[in-house]
Formats: C-alpha cells, structure tokens, sequence
C-alpha cells in the first residue's frame, strides 16, 4: 500500500509487462534513476540485482519504442509533480508496476484546479423538520435499526460541514489537520487519474493520456489499489472490509446499503448506481404485495365469475366450429373451462386498476429518484459541479490523425503557398466531419435494421413453427388432446434461448457498431452504445410478447374465409380464454427465465470458470515470480489479478429491460413485480460481491446523475401507459364485458354474455374440403359458434361486423384515449406535486449559502482589519511599536485565513 | 449623473419624502454629516442653505420613527463601504433623493462575493463552422444587412474574452484599464441593490433590506438610473438613446432587436424576454405562411367540393326538420349553401396536415428557444451561476413576526424554564409551517373554484341568452331570416366584453390570492401568482371556446324527442355547414378583439391617461421646487417621475394566451399565426418603448431562463396536440367523410355523403304541439332529414343510433389516437434531434474550458516563479549566480506547467 520508505501512500499503479533489452549506451537505466529520482533517495537495489541478470538479445523495435514512450510519459508525470517508484525489471521478462504517489503539492493544485469541494471548519447541523415528523423519525429510526449496516458514517449525521471548492489562497478555511489524509483515497486516485489523463507523451504521437497508451499497448493497465483484503480475518478494518462485511454478503440482504461508504469507495458514479438500484428494490415492495392483492382477488372471485361459469356449463354447452381443416371436429366450448377459469386470474377489473397504479407507481419511482438523486448531490457536495472536461478517445485521435495524414498528401502542393497561420487554423478544424462519419452511421443505420429484421423474421419463424407442428400434431389422433400446451411451451422455450442468445450477440453488435461510429469523447460512446443496446435489447426481448399481446388471433378471418399462409395453413388462433392467457405465460416464462438465467449462468458461473481457467493457466505456466514475492503479495499484485472494471452499463441494461416487464405488461401479469423484487434482492448482493471482491477497484467519476438511464426509464414508464391501455382494451375482454352488462344485458348482469360474444356460422357454408372429416360429434351440426361479433347467417349482410363489433371497437378505443390521458394527466400531476428537490434539502442548501455569506463575510472583515492596520503603522511610521505584529497572530484562533491571503497579497504588492 | 463632486457617478437612488422636524439636541443634523462623511469633504451648504428655512413645529411621532430608520439604514450602507450623497431637507416638505455611490472597493468585494463574470484579458477567436456554412452565412450576413439594428456591439461580434468570475486575488487575470467603468452601469447598480437588500436596520423591526423598508413606507422608491435621456437631440450617444433609436420606436419594426443592449441595459431577465419574444415573432413567420397557404387551399378547392356542392343543389335539396318548435318551418338544405361553402375554408384535408405541422411547430419553437437560450447564456457568461439567495419578502417576515408574538405570549410562562439554546433554537425554526398557511390556502381553492365556476356560469349565461333570444327571435317573421347571424354577433360580443373585464378582475384576483398565501421569497410569489393568473386567464380566455368546439349540437337530442331546458327552450344546434365555421368565427373575434384592445386601451390609452392625469395634477398643486432646478432637472428627478417597473409578468401572459390561441385550435382557424405575427410586430416595439421611455431603469437581474413560463408553454404545447385530435375528430367533418369515400360510397368519391349523413323522420311522429304552424312549405312532407346517423323510421328499431354512427365513432377515436400518438412520437423526435445545446455553443464552452486550463497553468506557472525566487535566493545565499533563474524558463514553451509543479515539490521537499 505505500512505497518503499513505507510513508508515501501509492496512490495509482500502472502495469506493464516488459521483455528484457541490452544495454543501450544512449539511454543509461532511466527506469532506475527514475526510481531514484522520485524517491528522493538512491534506489535500493540497482548495483545490487541489475546487471547480473541482464540477458543481452536482440530486441524488437517496437518493444524499445514503447519502452522509450513509457520512460517518456513518466518523465512527463514526475515534471507534474507526481512521484513514482518502480522494481526494477530484474528477469528477462514479466510484469513490472508503476506506482505513482501524488503528493501535497499536486493534490492542492489539482483540487483547486478540479473545484474538488471540500469540508470547511465551519459545522452546522441539519434542521430537523415539525416535532411530529421528529418524532415519527425517531420510531421508524428504532424500527429499522436492525436494518441499518453497521458502519461508522451512519451515527454522526446530524451535522455537516460546509463545503467549499478546495483553493490554496484559502486555506484557512479548511480544516486540515492531516494532509496525508486530508484528501480521501478516492480522491487522490481521481486526482492522479486526472493528471494521467491530461499528460502526454510526443512519442506517441503526442496522443493524449494514459487511455491512449494503453490502447496502444504501451501500458496493460492503469488502476487505483483497493484500500485492503476483504477477507483477511481479525486485522485492523479497512474500507474494503467494511463493506464485503456489512454489504457484499448475501448474509446481510435484509440491511439497507452503507451508500455513503460506497460512494466514499467507488466513487459518486457507482454510489448513485447502487442507490438507484436500491430505491428501484424498495418501490417493488408496494407494488409486489398490490400485485400479490390483485391475484388473490383474481383467485378469490373466480367462482363467481359467470362468464368461466358459463363457459364450463356442460349442459348448455356451444358448439364451436372446427378449430383446423378437415382433421379437427367440431368441439364443445365447455372442453375449454380450464383455460377460461385460469384467464379470469389475470383478467379481472382489478388489473385495470392495478395497471393505472403501476402507471403512476412508474411516475412516483422517477420522481423520487429526482428526490433522492437532490439529496445524495447535497450530501455529497455535488451541487454545482461543472461537467469534467472530456478527453477525446484514442479511437477518435487515431482516426483524425489518419485523415490528417490522408489530406496533407493530396494538399501537399496546395499548402507551399499558405501561410503558417492558415496551417494552424487548419489544423484547428481538424475533427471528424459528417462526411467522415458517414459511412460509419449508414453501417450503424443499415446494421440495426438488419438485427431489428432478424428478431421480427425470428418472431416469425416460431409462429411458423407453432402453426405447423399444430397442424401437423392434429393429424395425430394421439397428440391431439395436448396440441396447445405442447406447441405454446415449446415455442415458448425456443423464444427464450433465441432471446438469451440474441442478448449476448446484440451486447457486442451495439459495441462494435459504436466503435465503427467513431465518437469523440468517453461519455458520448457510452451513451450511444446504450441507445443502441437498449434498442436492441428491448426488441429482442419484447417482440415476441409484441405479438402476442397485439396480432395474435386478429388476423384469423372467419369460418368459410379463413386467412391462410404457406399453402394451406391457417393463422393461429388464440385460445378461448381470450389471449391474455397466453400472453402471462409468455411474460412469466420470458421474464423468469432471462433472470434466472442470466443470473445464474452469466452473472455466477462465467466469472468462477474464469477464474477456475486463470488459475489453471498459472498453475500450468512456469513460476517466474520468487516465491518470497508470491507468499506476501503486495496489493497492487492482488488486484492486477482481479477482473478489469468495464463499466455500469450491463448492470443498468439488466434492470432497465427488467423495469419493462414490471411497467409495459403489467396488465397482464400482475406478479411481475414480486418477481423482480425476489431477483433483485440478490442482484444488489451479487453485484456488491464483484464490485468488492473480483474487480479492481474503478477510477471514481464524479457525476451528478445516472444520465441516460433516466431519459431510457421515463421513455419506458411513458411507453407504458399507452401499452396498458392497448392491453387493457384490445387484449382483455374487460370493455366487451362492460359494454355487454351496460348495454345489452336484460338485467345488468354479465349472464349471457358467452353467447353475446360468439357468432352463428352455418356449416352448410364451409368451403368444400375444409370439413371435419369423420365427425365424430354427439349431435347433428346446424350452425357452429365462433368468437367474434359478426351478424348471423340469416341477416340480410351475413358474416359483416355486427353493429355490436362497431359499438365495443368504440367503447375500447374511447378506453385507450381516456386511459391514456387520464393516466398521463395524473403522472403529470404527481410529477409536478413532488418538488424535484425535497423542502428540507433545499431549505438546507439556502441555509448552506447564506451560513456561507456570513462565514466570507466574517473572514473579509477579518482580512479588512489586518490590511488596514499595517496601512495605519505605516502612516503612522514613526512610532511603530512590538504592538501590531504580536495583536496580528493573536486572533489567528479564528482567522488564520485572513492573515495568510494578507500576508500573500502583500508580498506580492511589495 | 454624478455626485456633486462631478466624478462619482450616482449608481442608484433611493427616494422619500420628508416632513420638516424640529431641531433635536440629541441628533444634531445627522442628514448634512452623512453627506459630509461620505464625500469625504464639507457638504456644499450645511451653514448656507440650513438654518433659514427650519420651521418649527409639532411632528407626529411615526415620521420621526421613519427619519431615524433612516439615519440608521444610511448609516448602516456607509458602513458597508458605500458612499451617499443627498440634498438637504431645506423645506417644510418634499422629496429627497438619496444617491449612492458604490466606490471599487466595494465593486470589487462583491463582485468577488456575487461571483460576477467578468472578462479577462485572454481573447480568443470564436469557432467559426465549415467553409459552406461560413459563405452561407457570409451572404445570409449580407442580406440581413439592412435589417440589423446599427448598434456598437455587433460589429465585433467574432472574438470573445474568456470570462471568469471576478476575484480580487486574480486581479492579474482581468483587463482593468479604467476601475471606474470596469463594471458597467447595470452591473453596478446591481451590486449597490444587493448591499441595499441585505442591510438590515435595527430600528425596524430587523428587517431585512431596502425591500422592507420600502414596504413600510420608509423609503418610497429606490432604483437605479436611467444612462441619460432618450430624446434630447444631437448630443452624445447614450445607451438609453442608442436603444430608443435602433429598437424602441416604431419607425425600425423591421429591424433585428439589439438583444445583447438591451441586456447591458437592462439585465439578463429583460434581455431574456425580449430574446424570447423576438424568437417567437420570428416563428410565426413560417406559420403564418403555410397558415395563408392552407386558407388559400381552401378557397382554390371550394368549388370542387362537393359535398358542398351537394348542399348547395337546389335540384334535389333536402327537406330538413324544422329548428325550433311550434313557429319554424320546414326549410330547405340548399338554403344552408352560404355556410356549407364558407366552411370548407377551414374544413378541409390541409387543415389536417396543418395542426400536425403547428404541433411540431410548438415543439421546434421550444427546442429552439432552448438552443438560443443556452447561446445568450453562453455569450453573456450565464453558464454555471448558481441561483441568488433569495430574501424573504416583507410580509412574509412581518407574517413570522406575528406569530412569533402571538407564541411568545402564548409560551411566556413555558420560557422561563428554558435554557438560552432551546430559545435560539426556537427562533430558528420560526417560519411558517404548513397550518398557518392552511387558511390562506383554503382560500385559494375555494375563491380559484368559485371563479372557476364564475366563468362557466358566464358562458352557460350565454348560452342561454343564445337560446332564448334565438327562440324570441324566430317567434317574429321579420327577424326570422336573420336570426342566427345576429345571435351570434351578440354573443360572441358579449362572451369577448366579459372576457376583457374578467381578465383584469382575475389578474387583480390571482394577486389577492398570492398575498394571502404569504409565500416566502419574491421568486416563489412571482409563481404563484403566474400559475394562478394563468390558470384564471385561460379558463376565462378559453371556455367558450371550448363549448363551441365539443359541446355545442351534442345534447340536441333527435326529432321527436329533442332535450329541453329551462320549460321548453331546445338546446342549440351546431349550423348545416357544422360547428367548425361558429368556431372560427368565435376564435377569430375573440382573438383579434382581445388583442386590439388590450393592446390600443389598456397598454396605449390607458397610460398616456394617467400621464395627462398627472400632467394636469402637477399644475393645479403649487410649485415648491425652485425654477432652476426644474429648468434643469437632474436624472434622478426625470427618473422618479417614471412610473416604476412591475415585472414582466403581463408581458409575457398575453404572449402566452395568445400562443394559446396559435396552437389549441389552430385546426379550426389557419389564420391565427397570421393575426398573432401582426400584433406581435407591434407588440415589440410598444413593450419596448414602455421600458425605454416610460418606466424607471428596472434592476438588473441575472437569470438563465424564464423559468415558468418555459413549463407553461410545453405544457400549451402538449395540450394542444390532443385538442387538435379532438377538433379534427369529433369537430370537423375529416372523418365522415374519409370513412363514406372509403367505405360506403360506391364510386369512391364523396358524391351522396350529404345524403348518408341525414337521417330519416317521420313527421307524423312529431310530438304534439311542435309540429309547425301555418306551413308554408311548397311541398307535402312526410319524412324530414336531420344531421346525424340513426335508423330510418321503417328500421325494425327506429331512430337508434345505426351501426353508421358506431364505425363513423370508431373512425373517429381510432383517428384521435393515431393522431396524439404519432404528433406526440413525432415531437419527442424532434426535441431528442435537436440538441438543446447548439454543437458549436458546446464546442465553444469545451474550448473555453481547455483555454482556461492553459490560461489557469500559465499564471500559476508564474506565480510560482515569483514565490519561487525569493526562496532560491534565500538558500544559496553564497552561490547565487545569474543561471538558475536563466534556465527556468527556457524549457517552459512545451511543459511549462509540469516543470514549475515539479520545482515546486523539489522546493517543498527539501
């Protein structure tokens, strides 16, 4: 964790692996005299371990030239002020880590550069609010006592220290009593990770940054230490420990989150993930019991359904038209009673309720992370925080050098008459135009059409496949009775491995097309690769279901003109139960699969056969390390061993498609919450362990918000209003019920409704082949019943929608609007009733600004006095006395500040 | 404009108005040492002008209370740096001005304090874009040449300084040639209204600032001055004459505002308005374009309409059903012909693509008021302010006072016990917790709801007059012809004369209300009010609007059974041609009525009254003021007898109804944008010539947008969407007609869509008692024709609505969804095309960013030099030679930063 004198604290280490070169006159060992150098002392073993182990050989030119580049950038760091350390690369080759310390100097420097906002001496306490709300605090505090990890932070919270950008000229204002701790470790890292950013190096083609080097393989890797082992037992307790004991552990999955010390840890980027994800955890509470409500009242009530009752009543059972040519029969409606008593579960008038709860629940959940996010930046000094200047990414810097290169030779002849001023204004211009990126984004825009084609042809290939082995297992007398469990499940499962499949192929497509974009800076890479994940994603995941919410069964036509496709097969019916039905099971098999899944397989196994493969891998490699060095290993080894952090985005992409299936379908499966509430519980524990336990430790970014992710989450609980309605009216039969009971029913009641819904056909009007062969039904067959509304084959225009048709398409369309505005109008009214920043925080922030007027204030006065003294002896020159310079240090108690900037102005002055 | 020392510039007055005192022993003549103190010489006339003119006499005691809040306020301001001046009270009473004078000390304090940007003496070129872009613009430049006010700034509009906010211990950073016009005059007169606000005077109840003080009638005015006079001919070039000439008078409609002016003339809020106002007129122009265009449509296509045509035919007219009981006829539809025709003008398919095309318009004029906000926040260094603290406003202290009483008094028995901490603490929770506020804000939703309910009841009143004049009406033949005409000029005349008066009663209601809601801070005061006056305002603008639009002809009934109010009276119908022609015309006089009159009364007339009002008052009372002074009257004398400045908000509420009335029913009136461009036109210049002429220099305010009002206009802007929807839908004839062309008619055009849309009634079924009276008709008539779809009377169930109607409906709501849903995607497309930041405003900030960084490094580089070598010179005392400082800076043009940091940590180190 420190240098070798085992007093400067390593603050970054870059990794590299070397192959050994001979001794070039030219260059002397400047790996050790940098050593040297930046230690301040002689190195400690160059005369003793280098020269017997240098292994003369011919070397490769590249391998000397990123050795110079690498002498170079370290040169580079150390004129910033940095101080490095490094062993000395003592075998032929291996690994060697550069350990950079950033001292006091560049720390101050850096913090005031970057704005870092730190605690003043000033304290105040946070106001508490009514007495009511205090004491209503104080139980709920007692109750979830237990709940509380048990971590230092979390007792002192009733004060605050005011916050300031850290400025040298101010010290005094800071309460510093230590400067090697002054700073935090995040902080320090995020400092020296600054200055490596910013740091260049002319060899490399005066790229920018230690992104650049490494992606030009100078350096392997570049990453701050973890500020301990997690699991070593009974020593002292370090940051890490902490929170593998009170948070990475599925033991403590009842605890809240230690966020504080998390983001004291990860920093605000990763703090925020983890908060977010919290919150999301702890809002599928009320909606997971609501769920469960609304599906104990489906099962409640379903004996006093009449219309399932209806449907199973086998004396007055309807006679349904055959539902394939030739092979099927005619069938009764009460051989489907199953399936109409299980449909009642989900379709029942609660759903609709609980789909506009859900819808708002959608709204509160954004509004509350606004809340949260308000009040996580107070905590955390992140209001007013500019955005960090962003480097262009070496992607970027290579491809502008390539065009550079490529316009230089065609306008070489044209530039011998410019002048110099115009090169330079040229060389300004220098960035990717829209003409460069074109191809890029015709391959992106091309690309995403194909993937989005190949999910919709895949979509319907399983319908093929369902329509086919319908047909062919009815020929089947045997198979026939289970024709639709059988074809739905299978299909159902082929739907899912095709999902899972897609999922991973789409990751690395939405990744590659990103890069082929060329974006300039980090932050717009990342936030296009998400768009186009998330695209992806969503339609991988949500066409099949797309389908069958919206087209399946609608396009059927009627008996005498059934809709054929592919020679002679009809389009797929829904079953009797309405398709809502089918619409659950695929939700439920979709939704728990993918996270059982991709839990267990990705998340669990991939990572321990990793390490079961690396570890082989160094089993099976010779050992060149000493073994003293391997039974001790220094901590910047342990965690070069660990997995790379690659970023948040697959950990938001799991939620956010998870947040669909709680919000786009919610009318139809009711449940969906209580099983994202169980895999998420786990998914905060299995994310903490890697987070602590098998990544190195990430660069903390500061930010203020998650970003993208929100615009994504709100496009998706919009999307969703206008889904559920959809479901709501066409899926369900809940509007032709309503409009049944208050329209034609005699007695207000929903008896009769079963034959409302269901059309007379005349079998004398089948077309000539498609009748049931071998009819093997009890009674002779007149007319056959079909669902639909339809005018009877005696009326005057037999077969054409009824007026009824006419009279429920208005009533479910008239729905869709009122629910959507209705719903929408609601959303806007609670989003607007919650104040995006919570009364108490923004009370706080006032109080922070005017308790800070005051504090500048007092320290000015303070300023004012001491300048106007000296101003006054020198007036008065003659009769100085030892009163001023001893009153001066005097009241330094309070106002060091003053009598330092004072005292700086005037040196300069003088 | 200046002190009497003619040189201190006078940077904001403060007015009041004296009645002589006696001599007091205990006071002296604390008025005449103030001026003498802050002068910082003997006042011009203390002995001269004084001791003649004191009249002795009784004074009541409130005026002495004021005149010592005063002394202490005075005092109070001189101890925070500012310097007075006043004249002396010579008379028995009048005004004094009180001028102040904030020296740079001052300035520079709290600039520092107000973190003012301001700019530095790094200038950089601004970023122009590519070379086609750059001769486009070049000639865009060219022909807008004439259209440009010739106004100092633009001329040099391509570089632009660095801006950083101004700290006295960077005084090296800024360009500081003259310390008296360094910070211009409204920065000026801001920093000296800032000290004002946060001055506190002991006297008066603590009160908090000049705010309070004014409240209390202590001071009557207090405002900065006006740059000179607008209209004094031939002499130098002042702002305020500058902006007279190139903006503020009619003469120059034609030109571009001078926006970044009239910002350094009147702060960034004003200049905001003025900016948005612009942009919106500029935006109207190509809706008012396409708006001619489509009426122009309309006209070309009236004679191929043909179901106009069809109504028009007096060949094969249709025997309609009489429209009221009892004394009308049977009437021809061929006599509707007049109104058929007049309707396709705004009926007609391009009014459809119209309101898409106005939806998206509203959508791209937000986005692009974002963009130009983000630029003018760029430019005038908006970027990164944090909000001012905000001060409560004096009633709402002098509210916390009372009941800080009423608890003391309550609770004095209670305190005896209490320690000196719980007490403060006590005092600092004082504010007003949500039950006192629970009176005033009941008072608020009863008195918003019963106005709410005014409004209604007006426009039901209406509609009665309507009804029952109509009836009147028909009763005499002479009128009978006429009667529609005239009861709808009536009435649309009536609803626009309520419509004006209830509009200054509800902007003096909306007032009221938020006075007694007590809302803390003046921001919070301004929206409340604003949300209320809205809401009040475009219920009373809009509502019946909105009854002539849905409601009118829906509640008719049918022949036979028609609905009844009020003993007898029908309820009114829509005319032949439909609602839409009564809804233009509706729109279109209220609109334009509204507009001409507000505009020529209440914003011309009514202030040149009171000017005249005064005018004449100031003659009839005596002249006290010596004639040579009125002769030469000082600025601040002009100024005070301005009227004062009281915020923009009506300003931009009638620009806000009238965007209403551009977007809402934009599809029933195409002509809308044309009307509101030619207002708007004038509108620019009359606000513009009330600032600059007529109203005291307001105090500049610092703002980054416009708050509200942004939220209210997306808000029109949604709401419109689904409004639009609805006209199209249920009010117009679009959908009928596309439903008989594509589904009933049989050569697929519109020929006999007039026909299917009449019903059949068979007159015999007529109640008794309304058949009609003396018939006149030329023909027998057994069934009469009446507008809507139900079944004929030989139907097997007469007169229900036919299944004609339920797909027509169908149609409809099926078309309200698409529409809403596509116009809402399309709108979120464009808001997520469009950034909100222009890319070259973002690249510009990411340049000054890394300039500043380079800038930032170099005078640390400096600074570090400067420390630097004293310390050197002080170690190698002995060997001090001329190459240590030589060398220092020769490697410095690639790495100076680097190598001062690392000297820096060598130096430290050691």
């Amino acid at each position: 964790m420190h240098f070798h004198d085992n007093h400067r604290k390593v603050d970054y280490v870059l990794a590299y692996h070397y192959r050994k070169r001979g001794a070039h006159p030219g260059h002397g060992s400047p790996g050790h005299s940098l050593a040297i150098v930046s230690n301040g002392e002689t190195g400690k073993d160059p005369q003793a371990g280098a020269p017997g182990d240098i292994e003369l050989g011919p070397l490769d030119a590249l391998e000397e030239e990123r050795k110079e580049q690498r002498e170079e950038f370290e040169h580079n760091l150390m004129e910033a002020g940095l101080e490095l350390e490094k062993d000395l690369e003592s075998k032929s080759q291996g690994s060697v880590f550069v350990r950079i310390h950033a001292p006091w100097q560049v720390l101050a420097r850096e913090a005031e550069f970057l704005k870092i906002k730190v605690p003043t001496k000033k304290m105040y306490e946070i106001k508490s609010q009514g007495s009511i709300a205090k004491t209503f605090n104080k139980i709920l505090h007692k109750l979830s006592e237990p709940l509380k990890p048990r971590v230092p932070e979390h007792s002192n919270s009733r004060m605050k220290n005011l916050s300031y950008p850290f400025s040298r000229e101010k010290m005094y204002l800071y309460d510093i009593r230590d400067k090697d701790t002054f700073f935090d470790n995040a902080t320090r890292s995020r400092i020296v990770h600054e200055i490596l950013k910013r740091t260049t190096c002319s060899r490399a083609n005066n790229t920018m940054g230690i992104n650049s080097l490494i992606a030009n393989n100078i350096y392997e890797a570049a990453y701050p230490l973890h500020d301990g082992e997690y699991d070593r037992p009974g020593e002292d307790m370090n940051d890490r420990k902490l929170l593998y004991q009170e948070w990475a552990r599925y033991g403590v999955f009842y605890k809240f989150q230690p966020i504080d010390l998390i983001r004291k840890y990860f920093g605000e980027k990763i703090g925020l993930y983890f908060a977010w994800l919290g919150l999301y955890t702890s809002f599928l509470i009320p909606s997971s019991v609501i769920g469960i409500i609304v599906f104990l009242y489906g099962c409640a009530t379903i004996e006093e359904d009449i219309p399932s009752k209806e449907m199973c009543d086998r004396q007055n059972a309807f006679t349904m038209c055959p539902l394939c040519d030739t092979s099927c029969d005619y069938w009764n409606l009460s051989s489907a009673c199953g399936t109409a008593r299980a449909s009642h579960l989900f379709d029942n008038p609660a759903t609709v309720v609980f789909s506009i709860f859900m819808a708002l629940w959608a709204t509160m959940f954004l509004e509350n992370w606004k809340r949260l996010q308000m009040r996580l930046g107070y905590f955390w000094d992140l209001t007013g925080i500019e955005e960090e200047e962003e480097h262009s990414r070496p992607e970027y810097e290579t491809k502008v050098r390539e065009k550079m290169l490529k316009e230089s030779n065609k306008s070489v002849v044209q530039k011998l008459g410019t002048s110099g001023t115009e090169a330079e204004d040229e060389d300004d211009e220098d960035k990717l135009t829209w003409k460069d990126r074109f191809p890029g984004y015709l391959m992106n825009f091309a690309s995403i059409l194909f993937m989005i084609a190949l999910t919709f042809s895949i979509v319907f290939g399983v319908i093929v496949y369902r329509i086919t082995t319908a047909a062919a297992l009815s020929l089947n007398k045997a198979t026939r009775s289970n024709v639709r469990v059988t074809v739905t499940a299978t299909a159902v499962i082929i739907n899912l491995v095709v999902i899972l499949i897609l999922d991973e192929i789409y990751g690395a497509v939405a990744k590659w097309l990103t890069k082929i974009e060329v974006p300039k800076t980090e932050q717009t890479f990342e936030e296009r690769l998400i768009l186009k994940a998330f695209l992806l994603k969503f339609v991988n995941a949500y066409s099949p279901i797309f389908y069958v919410a919206f087209f399946k069964g609608r396009f059927v036509g009627r008996p005498g003109s059934y809709v054929y496709v592919f020679d002679g097969y009809r389009m797929e019916e829904c079953a009797p139960g309405g398709c809502l039905m089918e619409l659950c099971i695929q939700l439920s098999i979709i939704m728990l699969g993918k996270q059982l899944i991709q839990n267990n397989i990705f998340e669990i196994g991939v990572p321990k056969l990793k390490k079961l493969f690396r570890k082989l891998k160094d089993e099976t490699e010779p050992e060149e390390a000493d073994s003293a060095h391997s039974k001790h290993p220094e901590q910047w080894d342990l965690d070069y061993s660990l997995e790379p952090y690659t970023g948040l985005t697959p950990e938001y992409m799991e939620m956010i498609i998870q947040f669909g299936f709680v919000t786009l379908f919610v009318a139809s499966f009711p449940l969906a919450p209580v099983f994202a509430l169980l895999n998420n519980v786990i998914e905060v524990r299995l994310d903490a362990k890697k987070f602590v336990t098998e990544l190195r430790r990430p660069d903390a970014v500061r930010t203020k918000d998650i970003g993208i992710w929100f615009d994504i989450l709100s496009g998706i609980g919009k999307f969703s209003v206008i889904i559920n309605a959809f479901v709501i009216a066409i899926t369900s039969d809940f509007i032709p019920r309503l409009v049944y009971q208050y329209s034609y029913s005699h007695n207000g009641t929903l008896h009769g409704f079963v034959n409302h819904t269901l059309s007379f056909f005349n079998v004398s009007q089948l077309k000539e082949g498609t009748q049931p062969e071998n009819s093997q039904f009890e009674q002779e067959v007149q007319f056959c019943r079909f669902k639909d509304y339809r005018e009877p084959p005696w009326a005057p225009n037999p077969y054409e929608f009824s007026k009824q048709y006419w009279a429920v398409l208005s009533a479910r369309l008239a729905f869709v609007i009122i629910f959507q505005n209705l719903v929408m109008f609601l959303s806007v009214l609670v989003d607007w009733m919650i104040p995006d920043i919570p009364t108490d925080i923004s009370d706080q922030i006032k109080r922070e600004k005017s308790l800070f007027v005051d504090f500048f204030l007092k320290e000015e006065h303070e300023k004012l006095k001491l300048t106007e003294e000296p101003a006054q002896r020198s007036q008065s020159s003659g009769h100085r006395s030892r009163r001023g310079p001893a009153a001066s240090p005097a009241p330094s108690g309070r106002s060091q500040p003053g009598s330092s900037a004072s005292s700086g102005s005037q040196h300069t002055s003088v």
